[in-house]
């Protein structure tokens, strides 16, 4: 046990019970210490996990010479201020998405940990599905051809907040996807959504990704749908994937479906006939691939105690964190001037 | 057969047959004339409807006294001038969707059309289906509540046009739709589009319509999917309505669920509390009501025959079809200038 | 905690945490004793529930004088040798599924709880989920006209036993469903299997069921499917139920579809005139009704509890247990005698 | 048009419209000749094919020096009538499936065949199928390993017949399916089934052959289900199909999942250890082939028309109708004997 390394978590509420159960059962990590301000929640974390200290004043967990890091699941206007005093405080930090509420705040944390020498993770929990990362070594591969769109469907019916619109809660999950899956940045943001339950708090938004040349993404998320859909088509020259998270194992699908740009001569006057001579379409196989059902989250707790031991970046480091609070706040922007394209 | 409206149908490519068919079969109607520029389809037609006249000149058609309506299945980028023409020989006239290939068209058509007393009406067929209007019958009742988006998807690998692009192919659908069932009209259009086959030909676009208040429509039209989807999502305030069109015979299905905002007091760290307190969400029973399976170009054609014998305006009259038209006229020039808001 | 009921549960291995849980937290139960004969799961449960003792000898349970109740989560074969014991010692008892590994068993056992005053329950889960108990609602409202048939498919690649067929593992679902959903006892049993893996262990089995009228039941039980299928078909004269069970929310649908046989008059030589005349297909509306989506288990401890302490039998008691182990016994003779009908 | 084989269908109800089509629509065919006893039916056929001569009286075919070859799809009690005239008149047959009513006329009508050196075929359309051909050539490579079990299930609302039960009207597509796609031959069957509508004519039926070794065969009719259903499981030590037909494209799916027998060591108490040590489950990839999407019927016609030009038997000749026949009789005789095993 010595040479694990010792966790503190803050904030218990929606996901924390998630991290706590995965930090327990890892090896190379000890829970130490858990906090929250509610103090029934803590009494049930105090039963489960008997052997770590719990408080309600994070104070003490910043000041335990022998914790190492800090795992910060708090609400998101709160993230900063935690992880900036964790950081002082000389303690390795993972940020629950989205990483901060600003660019600004993700970029002095990003300095802070830095100049400190310690590991800033944000906890993009999807990156580390087994279907996210199967897409990944499937684009890195090359055999979807030239990246055409990304589109990407998170809807259902629920979870409303008081504080966040749609947008800060969804999006940083295909956001994060994205950022990950596709190798470039874009260059401008189109957003827009409407507020039907609360004004000021959009619950249904679609949003829209520039790039330099005519690839394209697009987001529909949205808290008032009846069915639930979380549903991404990545298409390329070559092949097209689809990735539909409702399925419980084929989550990925990948076509080999694509278009042929062969040949622009005669005019014809009917559809059939300009179909088949000026386009044409391959069909073929289609093809699902087994992925690794480890609970992501396991993966993503790993990653946190490997980048501290190894000295290295995580995979989802403070750098990903603000791409991805940079494409929030400019969407956001856009929202704010109705759909307004914004410069990245 | 004396009493029998005579029809003649300009172009049989990819839906002319469809409408020969249909007018074939009804037995108010008499196939009289047959009009395509293409020799062995006119051939054809001739060995299927051997008692219908064939010619590849137009005019044949329009000068014959005998002859009371029209129907043009041409590209588009002729329409206007058939149907121009066929009004001023007095003819009755039902056009393919889109109406016409500009605005400007549509309402010189429609004023000809009332001028002449004669009925102008546009093929939007999806409106005659049977899914389509029970759910104008769900809406007109009330049981939806406030509306408060529209959403469609129709998407699918096929049928690249040269000189169509990927909304005035399938746009006209979703917005005849959509106008249809939903009694008010928008207040702006945002468009953004890819061209990846050819250029300045998109074949993936999303529309955003915007309303007078917090209703949006929101439009997905891609030639380049792998899979297909032709999907609608219609949530009102107290239920919600999926239109699956690609289902067999579950088309539509009307979910009991909504989104009660009662209170708003206290504040609350974690997502399940705030959830349980601020909003309560109403999950109820799932109803799939039974559909007519009629072909809805069946009841396409009759209502022609109907508004001519009745001297009424059809359900999807000129003034229907101009106002898709308008809608497609101003998607295309939010492409234009890169997604920026038009005002309609 | 005076007046809960005092549990112990023998048995921590595949369903047995399940039970663990819902009576941990279960108001009116107190987990008082837990025994297994495996070390470290049983300092596994230790540590997750440090106020219960444990105990790797069951007669430890059974002598200790405030212990109310005892549960049986063991293999089948040692179900008789528990169950009668603790019964012995004045315990209520609830036992796994299935009840016993005989009818004779299953009797004794009957008629030593019935002489000594106990409760004796059999944890027929599938009986306590939402789904069922809404068919038998439905069922019991007489809307689905006179049944006809109860079609049943289980199957899955999973969970080979070397000392339990598919029949004994996945029958007892179906088979403990059906019994309560059909309010009539079938009369003789007709079973066929294969043994693909290994010889003597059926890990494919097809069994039907046959009634004093028309109505049939029919099952398919299978562990070497490639896909996950949990569907039962309920079909009355009037309307007709789908249960499936891999749907996330919506698992039961009514079909107001039936059939009517008015006229048998003409001969007619081709399908489509024999199919209008004679018989007379009403397809309606579907309704999904909403469930009750509580885990099924709570609701079984919670039935164990009630029963208990109202004095009454529980709804899935010794007696259905032992319904079902007949129809078990008899699907295995069929089985044995090459599918010969076996008499209940 | 010399060399082209002149066809003359007799029988033009259900299914007839759908031969005349496709042997009009081939080139080396010539519609001759239309037979029915429906005056107005044969009126609608004259109009749609005026080059083919129409009649009431099968004779008149019969003698017609120039008709090389006859088409049955009359009702099944007729075909053994209609085939043996029209093999004694020397023409070559194509019958409806199914082939007839008994095995001594299938067999008549081989011999019949055989002896006059004519073509004797029978329409089992499934057999033709993109997904069928496919399904064999998979098997055919041996990839799925040893074979295990046929299950397949084809129920639906529907087209209720007066004269035949529904294992002798879709029990012959799921037979001819497996005849064609496993090279062996059941040594018994054993079958049951109810009937809910009118007496004598089961609407329901489970059918299950048995074969030398531990491969089975199991089969669901229903003509009163309330859902479609037309999927047949394939299982193979290696490899198992799942063949879906109401998929619109992606109809076969071959999953990599098969089960390991290594060991059987220890005795273990609870499921999960045991699973684990005794039978290891190997879960991989999905492939969905790529299908050839050609219309069956054209692929049979063609067949008929190549094997008479080519003097050899077709694909789906006599001897394998007779096959087909000699397994519902079979079947019918174990359903009339209360389900007891029938050799063959």
């Amino acid at each position: 046990m010595s040479t694990a390394t010792t966790i503190g978590v803050i904030g218990c509420g929606y996901w924390g019970p998630n991290l706590l159960r995965n930090f327990a059962e890892n090896e190379a990590a000890e829970l130490r210490w858990v906090c929250d301000v509610d103090a029934p929640r803590l009494e049930m974390v105090k039963r489960r996990y008997p052997f770590a200290e719990t408080s309600s004043d994070y104070t003490r967990l910043l000041s335990d010479d022998d914790l190492d890091a800090v795992v910060i699941a708090t609400p998101v206007a709160t993230h900063y201020r935690f992880a900036c005093e964790a950081l002082r405080a000389g303690k390795h930090v993972l940020v629950e998405k989205p990483f901060t509420a600003s660019v600004r705040e993700a970029e002095e944390l990003n300095e802070m940990a830095e100049r400190g020498g310690l590991t800033l993770m944000v906890d993009h929990t999807f990156v580390y599905t087994g279907a996210v990362r199967k897409i990944k070594e499937i684009v890195e591969s090359g055999e979807l051809g030239e990246p055409l769109y990304f589109d990407s469907t998170r809807i259902n019916l629920g979870l409303f907040q008081q504080d966040l619109n749609v947008v800060w809660d969804l999006a940083p999950h295909d956001l994060s996807i994205m950022d990950f899956i596709i190798d470039r940045q874009p260059e401008a943001v189109t957003a827009t959504g409407s507020c039907h339950i609360k004004q000021g708090i959009e619950n249904i938004a679609y949003v829209m990704l520039r790039f330099a040349d005519e690839f394209i993404a697009h987001f529909h998320f949205n808290w008032l749908s009846p069915v639930k859909i979380r549903r991404t088509l990545l298409a390329g020259s070559r092949k097209m994937v689809v990735y539909d998270d409702i399925e419980p194992t084929e989550k990925v699908r990948v076509y080999d479906k694509g278009v042929t740009t062969s040949l622009d001569t005669s005019l014809s006057v009917d559809k059939e006939t300009a179909y088949r001579t000026l386009v044409s379409y391959r069909t073929g196989d289609v093809w699902v691939p087994k992925l690794d059902s480890t609970e992501a989250l396991r993966h993503v707790c790993q990653e946190f105690l490997n980048a501290i031991t190894e000295r290295r970046p995580p995979l989802t480091d403070g750098r990903s964190g603000a791409r991805v609070v940079r494409l929030l706040e400019a969407a956001q922007a856009s929202i704010s001037r109705g759909g307004q394209s914004v410069k990245l």
